[in-house]
C-alpha cells in the first residue's frame, strides 16, 4: 500500500458509509475509541472545537429568547429519577455510584441521563407565583447512559447535549415554546450548519419518557438511516404533578405549571455535520465553525525563494488575523500538506509560491468544490468573507438536494415494499396510526419505523393505511433509524 | 423587620465575613444549596454566567500559546488511578460507579477527582516521536470529591475547574511552561478580574499527589484566610514512568516524556471575586463579566411622564445594544430597583426620569463607589466603555490596598504569636523549612500553616527559624487558610 492510501480516506463515502465514517473519526483525529472504558470516547481537539462552536451558537439563540444558563448536579438522588411514573423507563439505563473511597453510601445517586429528575425539585421550590413564570433555564451538559451498542457522536455511554427546561402558566404558553425551540434548531442547524431535516411529531408510543407529545427533527445519513439530532417535549403537567410545581396565580388560586424541554443533539448535530458535508477526501466544515478557518502552504524550489515565500506567508497571515490561520511550514512537501488539509475540511487553502509573491496574488483553494482563484493581496480578506458564504450556500444546496431525493412516496405495501430496497431515506404514506400496525410493519421490513407526522403542516390522509388496509388517519414518514 | 432588610444583605462584609458571603450566595441567586445530595450545589444563572465567562477568558489566553481544547471521560478504571503511587493518595475522596441499572459493573469505575489518569494512557498512545511534542491540551469540566465539609464555590463534592496538560520533550520546556502558566493566572485573575494573588512554590510537603514540585496562586479572602486559587505542577518524569509515555528522540534513543499540569480554580476564582469586590450591600461585578452590565430604571409620576419616559428608556437601550442591558420596568418602586441591582453587582445603573428626558442626557450610577454623573445622551456609549475601565481601575486598587495590608513580617516567636492575632492574612518568617517544625507551628498556632517561598522571585533568608531558631533556610509566608 502507498503511503499515500495509508495516510488518506480509503473507502468511499457512497460505497461504505460505516467503514468511511469510522476511519474519518479515527484518521482526521476527531475521537479515540481506545479509551479503556467501553463505550467511553476521548473528543479531541479537531472534534471538539467543533462541539464547542455548536453549543455556543445554540447558547446565543437560547439567550436571545429569555433562556439563562445554569447548571444543575450530574448526580440524581434514585428517589427522584423515579418520581414521574413513565420517567422510570431510564432507570435500566443509569449509572449508578454507591460508593466513595472504601465507604458504602446509605443510597444509590443516579448520573444523570437527561436532568428532568434533577431540575424539577429545584423548579418546585423556586415557583411560588404567577409572577415567578415563565421560568426558562437551559444548561449544557455531559449525560451518561448504559447504552449497549455504541458508536461516536452517535450513540455513546456518555455524550454532549443541551437542555432547556421551561415552566409556563398556561398551556398555550408551552406550545408556543416549542415553536420556538424549532425556530431555534433552524437558525442553528439549517442555517449555520448546512444540515437538512424535518420536525416530526412522533407518534404516542414513540414519545419521550415522561412526555405527552414529543417533537423531533430527523435528518438523513448517507446510509440512508434517519437520525434524531433535537427534540422537543411537551411534558404537560405530569412532572410538575409528579414533583409539585405549583404557583398562585393572579386571582389567587394554586395552579400546576405547563412545561416544556428541548434537547438539541450536540452529538449528532456533530456526526451529521461530518456525515452530510464529507466526502471520499474527508471532512468538510463550515467555515464558521472550522478550528482553522485557512491554512497556508508555501511552495518554494530554492533557498531565495524560501526566505521571499516564507515572508509572504507571515505578511498574509497577519492580513488574516480576524480568522483562524495556519501556516503549515512542516518538512512535508506541499502534496503531502495539501491532501492532510483536505482530509481534515479545512475550508480554505491558500498556495504561496514564488509567483504568488512577484505578482501580489495568493491562490485561493476552496474545499467543497476544489475550485481554484487567483486573488489580489489587497482583497483577499473581503475574498474569503464572500468565498465562505458561497461556500455554505454550496454545502446547503448540495446537502438539499440529496436530501430531497431521500424522500419518496409509497401508495400500496407493494410499492412500499419496493421502494424500500431501492431508495433510502423516507417513505411517506397513509397510515392507520395503530401502534400494533407500526410494530408489525417494523418486524416485516426489518426495520422501518414510523418517525411521525409532520409538526409544522398538517397533511390530510386519504384512503387506506399502506400497510394493514384499514382506513388512514394520518399521512407518516417511514424510515429505518440510527 | 422591614421589608427592605428581608430583601437585603443584613450581615456586614467586615464584622461577619462568614454570613455576609452565605447571605450573599443566596439573595444574589448564585446558587441553592437544598440541592436533595448533601456537598452538590445547584449553579444558578447569576453565578453560572459569570463562570462561564471566567472559564472562556482562560480558555482563550490557553488557546493564545498553542493549548487545544479537548474533552476526556469522567470515568476511569480504579486500576489507572492507582498507577502513579503518591496520586493513589486521592483515592479515599473519590466516588465509584458500581452499578448500571440493576446490573453490577465487573470493576469499579471513578469519577475524576482530577484526570492526570484519564489523560496520560492517551498520551502514551499519542505520543511517539520527538515530532508530536510538545502536547499542550485543556478540558473545562466539573471534577468529584468526597469531601466532608462543603461551602459553595469554595469547596465541594463537584465543582468546576480547567485542567491543562502538556508534555515535553526536556525538563527545561516544562518549567518554561509554569512561567507561562503564572503568565496566564496573571492575565486572567489580575488584569481582567482584578484579583490580587502572590505565586508560591509550596513546601515539599505541600504538593501535588504526584508532582515533583507545586506552584501554587493564593489570594487573601476577607476574614483573612488564604485561599488557594490556580495551581501548576512540575509533574517530572514520575507519571510518564507509570503510564509509559515514550518518545524517539532525534537521534533514535527512547525517552520519558517530562509533564506539567496546569489548574486555574474557577470555582474558587468566582469566590474570590464575590468576596473580594463585594461590599456590605452585596455583589460588584467587574464590566466584562456581570450577566447585565446597565440597568436601566425608568422614573415617571405621572402618565404622560411614563410614555415619554419609557420611550427614552427603549431609545438607550438600543443605543447600548454591544452591552448586556436590562430595562427594569416591573411594578416595583425605583428605590426597591436601586436596593435590588446594587445588591446584585451590575456596574452601571441608568436613571431616566423626565428631567432626563427633556434634557437629553441620563443620570448614570457606578457601583463601586456609588457615584452619580450626568451624561449626554450622544456620549454614552463612549462614557460607559470610559467608566468600566476606571471601575475596573478602582476595584483592583481597592483590592490590592486591602491584600497588602494583609501582609506582614515576624522576626521573632513573639512577634508572629502576637501578629496572628492581630492581623490577617500572610505573615513573611524566616523559617528552618522542616516539616516536623511546619506541623508543631501548625498545631500550636490553630492552624498557620507554611504557604510556601515566592515562585518568581529568590528571598534570601537570614538568622534562625522564627519558630524552632535553628538555621532559617528559607523566607517562607504563613496563613491560615481554606
Amino acid at each position: 500500500m502507498k503511503r499515500e492510501e495509508l495516510l488518506g480516506i480509503r473507502y468511499k463515502k457512497s460505497e461504505n458509509f460505516s467503514e468511511w465514517f469510522s476511519e474519518v473519526v479515527e484518521k482526521c483525529g476527531l475521537a479515540d475509541i481506545r479509551y479503556p472504558v467501553q463505550g467511553f470516547i476521548v473528543h479531541r481537539p479537531w472534534s471538539f472545537f467543533v462541539i464547542r462552536k455548536i453549543i455556543q451558537a445554540f447558547e446565543e439563540e437560547l439567550e436571545k429568547r429569555g433562556h439563562e444558563v445554569a447548571l444543575f448536579p450530574l448526580v440524581i438522588p434514585e428517589e427522584n429519577l423515579v418520581k414521574e411514573e413513565e420517567h422510570t423507563g431510564f432507570k435500566p439505563q443509569v449509572f449508578f455510584i454507591t460508593e466513595a473511597g472504601e465507604r458504602k453510601l446509605s443510597r444509590r445517586l443516579a448520573l444523570r441521563p437527561t436532568s428532568e429528575t434533577a431540575i424539577y425539585p429545584m423548579f418546585s421550590l423556586w415557583i411560588q407565583s404567577y409572577t415567578d413564570l415563565p421560568l426558562k433555564i437551559y444548561q449544557s451538559v455531559t449525560v451518561y447512559r448504559y447504552e449497549h451498542v455504541t458508536r461516536p457522536f452517535i450513540r455513546g455511554r456518555e455524550f454532549i447535549f443541551i437542555e432547556a427546561h421551561d415552566a409556563f402558566r398556561e398551556h398555550e404558553d408551552a406550545l408556543k415554546q416549542i415553536r420556538e425551540d424549532m425556530e431555534i434548531s433552524r437558525e442553528v442547524i439549517t442555517n449555520k450548519l448546512a444540515i437538512p431535516f424535518i420536525y416530526f411529531k412522533r407518534p404516542h408510543w414513540d414519545k419521550f419518557k415522561g412526555a405527552e407529545d414529543t417533537y423531533a427533527a430527523d435528518t438523513i445519513m448517507p446510509d440512508g438511516r434517519s437520525l434524531q439530532i433535537a427534540s422537543t417535549h411537551d411534558l404537560g403537567q405530569r412532572f410538575s404533578k409528579a414533583f409539585d410545581i405549583k404557583f398562585v396565580d393572579r386571582n389567587g388560586e394554586w395552579k400546576y405549571v405547563w412545561q416544556t424541554c428541548y434537547g438539541p443533539g450536540v452529538w449528532r448535530i456533530f456526526a451529521a455535520l461530518v456525515s452530510i458535508h464529507g466526502d471520499d477526501k474527508g471532512l468538510i466544515y463550515p467555515f464558521e465553525f472550522s478550528p482553522i478557518q485557512v491554512v497556508i502552504i508555501p511552495i518554494f524550489y530554492s533557498e531565495d525563494e524560501k526566505e521571499k515565500v516564507l515572508r509572504k506567508c507571515s505578511n498574509i497571515a497577519r492580513k488574516l488575523k480576524e480568522f483562524r490561520v495556519k501556516i503549515d511550514d512542516s518538512e512535508k512537501t506541499p502534496g503531502e500538506k495539501f491532501n492532510h488539509w483536505e482530509m481534515l475540511g479545512v475550508p480554505f487553502r491558500l498556495e504561496i509560491g514564488i509567483n504568488e509573491v512577484d505578482g501580489n496574488f495568493v491562490t485561493v483553494f476552496r474545499r467543497d468544490n476544489f475550485s481554484k482563484i487567483k486573488v489580489e493581496d489587497d482583497k483577499l480578506v473581503e475574498s474569503i468573507l464572500a468565498l465562505s458564504k458561497e461556500m455554505l450556500e454550496n454545502l446547503r444546496r448540495r446537502a438539499e438536494e440529496v436530501f430531497r431525493s431521500m424522500i419518496s412516496e409509497a401508495h400500496s405495501k407493494e410499492e412500499l415494499l419496493k421502494l424500500m430496497n431501492e431508495k433510502r431515506g423516507f417513505i411517506r404514506v397513509n397510515f392507520c396510526n395503530e401502534e400494533e400496525c407500526a410494530r408489525k410493519l417494523k418486524e416485516e421490513t426489518n426495520g422501518l419505523e414510523v418517525k411521525g407526522t409532520l409538526a409544522d403542516k398538517v397533511e390530510e390522509p386519504s384512503g387506506k393505511c399502506v400497510w394493514c388496509g384499514k382506513k388512514a388517519k394520518a399521512v407518516v414518514y417511514l424510515a429505518k433509524s440510527y
